[in-house]
């Protein structure tokens, strides 16, 4: 990619930072040996991972021992709703609620489980992309192990009430999952504060390395381990730690909780100049929340277009948007997440997700504004 | 590691080459998209996952399509093996030959398929650490589903007759895997030639990067996804592709392979000038064949010590050698793949293992021989 682009699918993947790749050059170049050796190459490995565990479980307010290393979010998904269902099983109590617009790693998960046997309830999201407590409260069965609520949609980036839902969860001995992908690194998190039992995040969505990711389990919960062999990560995940990408994830998200604020009020005007220019074309609707929804992001929908045609026509502009969440990308069917706020099938398929970050700039943004509105008035001719 | 140290656990885990860094590093900052993205950002990932595919699918003589990412060997083993006892459960064959010395990662998927109602066979590898064909072919059943037989052995080296186990497996309608994570990038593959149905391989084995494998599966194995979300590798595994891990092990790939007649040369011969020096130690037993090893591969036993600290001795004078494998290390156990020699306990608990790459020098060989010998005095003398 010798050209120049406007990259603005943040929620899709972010660049690496300075700081992460620095970290992974340094275990690349010096820290390469095996976590699990004795001798003092895999010593010196082994003590870039704790040290990254404990920078990550410090950042997330747990224990070094809660926080296990996956190869990506969705491993930590899969491994956090495996785990509580099987535990569930073994008490008698298989049903398990979650959200009607998870990503695909939960609700797939959930669509095995249903497979095999467990009761499965979506809550609503209503319009805005938000359950309502009381609905979550009332779905709450004798028999459910696991509520499972994603922390902010990756497509219209709405928040949950993560806190209220965790300590409705916890009123009645149900363990409580979210699924903080699009959260962690872009809103201060506090697992114990904020009754979090269980938690998955992806380093790639802060400015970290692509291939790793986390799952956090408060202690007592007994984790299923995916991947059989070795005994790293405590028997809960097999496999030689991926000690660079480890180190680079640490170094981003520590970069990236110390600046939050700054980087929030930064990313947030940035978005806030976008909403205002694209609600200026006819036809537009914003998804989600006007106000309270992730700092980076913007999801509008464009009467009598095409989202999949109009990201395409950008793209040869060298702008980078979205349709929507890039692991459902191609799929013929509309955003599963719109279908769920209430949309209609043709507005639906012409949503595009506009994911900014702090290496975006106004000037990025105007020519965004610009060159959307043009591809939108030669859809419409078309 | 700011001191100078010398590395000879390469079977553990190996330095990333120059080459597996570079590309790494190009996509890290020139294709950072997610390859799941209809953008120029996304393609342009694509196109590098695509083309480290074709790379490596051509070095092992297979299809591109044939070929699935996944984060680690341990991942390609677990998943190659349940795929093929879900396969053969619905065909009523539940019965799984495989070999007493194998990585955890294949003998703890066994065992959990054991649990579970399969048949496990395990052979038996004799003294030399080689499983003999004619054991094999006895060993077939008519409700045998699979076979699976590591290429190289992780501790001693030791080669097994992939071609001629293949070809006994296919006479008898029967999937063949080999976990070739030693093998791979040390000797020659032709998954075709050499009968081969499904094979587990590891970047970090030979000096491509931590936290990425692949699994190759002949057309028409159905493979199980252990991960479940997205539609990356058309289904086969989800979780947003880690493009410069990917990148980098095509990268490293091909330097090993283009260069695998002179490496194998120059290895050997530190090999045999280690071989020589340690046998020179009074009450020393070199573990697995003598000559038909691993190029990299030194495996000793010393009478009369202890495998941990004399490693641990080494450690001290700056010397990375392990005892075994380092997903088992620290257990109290002796190694499981010493025992399946028939080695006594107490000689299995002395043993080292010395594994050469091509970074290692004479001089480096020189030095560690007389370090051992140094050790091994003091261990007895103590």
């Amino acid at each position: 990619m010798s050209e120049k682009i406007i990259y603005a699918d943040n929620a899709a993947t972010t660049k690496m930072s300075a700081a992460a790749k620095e970290a992974m050059l340094r275990c690349i170049d010096d820290y390469y040996g095996n976590p699990s050796s004795l001798h003092r190459a895999g010593q010196a490995a082994l003590k870039e991972v704790q040290g990254a565990r404990e920078t990550i479980s410090a950042l997330l307010g747990c224990d070094a021992k809660e926080l296990t290393f996956t190869s990506c979010a969705s491993e930590a998904d899969n491994q956090a709703i495996i785990s509580a269902a099987k535990t569930g099983a073994q008490n008698g109590k298989k049903h398990i609620i979650s959200t009607s617009f998870e990503h695909h790693a939960v609700l797939k998960t959930l669509e095995k489980l249903k497979d095999e046997g467990f009761y499965i309830t979506l809550l609503n999201v209503h319009e805005t992309g938000v359950i309502r407590p009381e609905e979550l409260e009332k779905a709450i069965r004798p028999d459910t192990c696991l509520v499972s609520v994603m922390y902010a949609n990756n497509e219209i980036g709405s928040i949950q009430p993560i806190e209220e839902a965790g300590r409705l969860c916890h009123e009645k001995g149900v363990l409580f999952h979210t699924d903080a992908v699009q959260a962690v690194g872009h809103i201060p998190i506090d697992v114990k504060k904020q009754n979090i039992d269980m938690l998955s995040l992806s380093a790639h969505k802060f400015h970290g390395p692509k291939g790793i990711g986390a799952l956090y389990a408060k202690k007592g919960i007994l984790l299923t381990s995916l991947i059989n062999g070795g005994e790293q990560e405590r028997g809960k995940r097999a496999g030689t730690e991926n000690v660079p990408a480890i180190a680079a994830m640490a170094a981003a998200l520590k970069e990236e909780c110390e600046n939050m604020d700054e980087n929030t009020v930064y990313v947030k005007a940035l978005r806030e100049r976008l909403i205002f220019g694209l609600s200026q074309i006819k036809g537009s609707v914003l998804n989600g929340e006007r106000y309270d929804r992730l700092a980076g992001n913007v999801n509008f929908c464009f009467e009598q277009t095409d989202g999949e045609m109009l990201s395409l026509l950008l793209s040869e502009k060298g702008i980078c948007i979205s349709t929507g969440s890039a692991c459902a990308s191609g799929s013929p069917e509309p955003s599963h997440v719109l279908m769920a706020l209430g949309r209609s099938r043709s507005i639906a398929k012409s949503a595009v997700r506009i994911s900014l970050c702090r290496y975006n700039t106004e000037d990025e943004i105007d020519c965004i504004i610009s060159e959307v509105r043009k591809a939108v008035e030669k859809l419409r001719r078309s």
